[in-house]
């Protein structure tokens, strides 16, 4: 039976020391160059069968892509860019030294649409059923991080994209956007970022609470994704619900005070706190309805 | 019922902002600043319930302490200093965010060794069991870092303390050679440097591995630790066989061309390849007997 220095071995074959990264996976620690001027950014993402993926339904591939993903909509929320990735994986006993390298495949797949290598890296087996995390880190090159708690009264509020129904598949196959959020930050003055991964209603709220601001939508101006309208027809909540709470569209949410006609424009920033949205004219809270993990 | 959020909000108020870390865990990337002639190492570390610990007897301070020395350990093995860390747990359902505070003060405890903060994290519930893992960034601060591949022939073979029977209870309350392996590189040459964490016998084999080289052990300088001793009347194995294959007793183990009297020798660095060790005059293979998780 295969063993976890043999999926090292591997995993080693991969990859290679590169100017920047002198000593990839394979000893105690990874070990890479860094340069000064580059503030260091860091987060980590993971996904967990049963609550991110269904290893009964989705590929190792999937999987693998997927919490790549994550981690790397974390680095368009900063308008970073990707560094580097460690990747942590509890594999279910018996799963085999081929589904663990097409998790590693599946990462490889997304983190290598902006160059960035997988250094490190923990694996682990259990009785217990798969829990995969990656780590990763970004650098600011030569754009400030933008952060949740900028957000000022008078701003506007927009979308990157249209949101609602992630989980009819979406969820699995989002472009993270990296490029959209560096291209943005260049050219615009953003306030404040985060991706949208627990929902609007919720990752908005996390912005206004950031900034001591209260956000002011327009419900007639939330773009729906058509897989929004699809999922209404089935569970009978409306479209529009669905694209202010659903969450994993890993769509820009962001705040400025220019104009962008590159974006979708959703409300308005105001003085107080909470958020809004007027629905025919009439203002009312929007009450956080996406996801939290219940400890 | 506590949820994610409270748990996050209780996090940011057990840490703050430095000159260093300009924005720590609470936005989607933690933000630092890097000097640019430290080099960065980064490792991620996991401890999984029933394979690193039993939460039907271990409390999460314990479990906490644990993930960050074996991550702490990692940076002694490089000799570089610990800079900062990176949490990740897959929280079994309705654990209460106590479990999870306790969790995070675990990890504090040891860390704050080191004044190593926690600058990031993920908090996922599931039904399964609890998976935390952390990822340790390091620097070099003036020691370059020590690899595995570096042993050569005629090279000493060095450990740090005695070995064996690390399951009796230290396997939980190890001190990570952090400071001795940083004080051993600035006055030693050191070839070639790792944490037993998988077993003497196993650990030593990636060195001759990634060195091209042989070790050659000699039975009679293996120190054995008293645990080993307790544990062999209990199982009926060899007091050394435990010293020899027993893992997570994070003693450093090195090689270097150098007369070291604060450590222990136990062997040799020839050419060849594999590890062998000498019981009375004779030399014959030491098969890695420690622990391999199995795929």
């Amino acid at each position: 039976m295969a063993g976890e220095f043999s999926f090292i071995r591997w995993i080693q074959q991969q990859q290679a020391a590169s100017s920047q990264v002198l000593a990839p996976a394979g000893d105690d620690m990874a070990v890479m160059r860094w340069l000064g001027d580059d503030l260091l950014l860091s987060a980590v993402d993971q996904v967990i069968d049963g609550v991110h993926f269904d290893s009964s339904k989705h590929s190792p591939r999937q999987i693998g892509k997927k919490v790549a993903n994550r981690n790397l909509s974390d680095c368009a929320a900063m308008a970073c860019l990707p560094a580097a990735a460690l990747a942590c994986v509890a594999l279910p006993r018996g799963c085999g030294e081929q589904y663990a390298q097409e998790l590693y495949l599946g990462m490889r797949e997304a983190l290598d649409q902006f160059s960035c290598p997988i250094i490190g890296g923990d694996t682990g087996s259990w009785d217990g059923k798969l829990v995969l995390s990656l780590t990763i880190l970004g650098r600011s090159a030569g754009i400030a991080p933008i952060l949740r708690s900028g957000a000022k009264p008078g701003d506007r509020i927009y979308v990157s994209g249209p949101l609602g129904g992630s989980i009819l598949g979406r969820h699995l196959q989002f472009v993270p956007r990296v490029h959209l959020a560096r291209e943005m930050a260049a050219r615009y003055r953003i306030s404040a970022m985060i991706d949208i991964s627990d929902g609007l209603s919720r990752d908005l709220r996390h912005i206004c609470d950031q900034s001591g601001v209260r956000a002011m939508l327009d419900s007639d101006l939330i773009p729906v994704h058509p897989d929004a309208h699809r999922l209404a027809q089935e569970d009978g909540t409306s479209a529009l619900d669905h694209a202010l709470h659903d969450g994993e569209d890993h769509e820009l949410l962001l705040t400025s005070p220019d104009e962008i006609p590159d974006l979708t424009l959703i409300g308005r920033v105001e003085e107080g706190e909470g958020v809004y949205i007027t629905r025919g004219g009439q203002a009312a809270p929007l009450l956080p309805a996406g996801w939290e993990h219940r400890l």
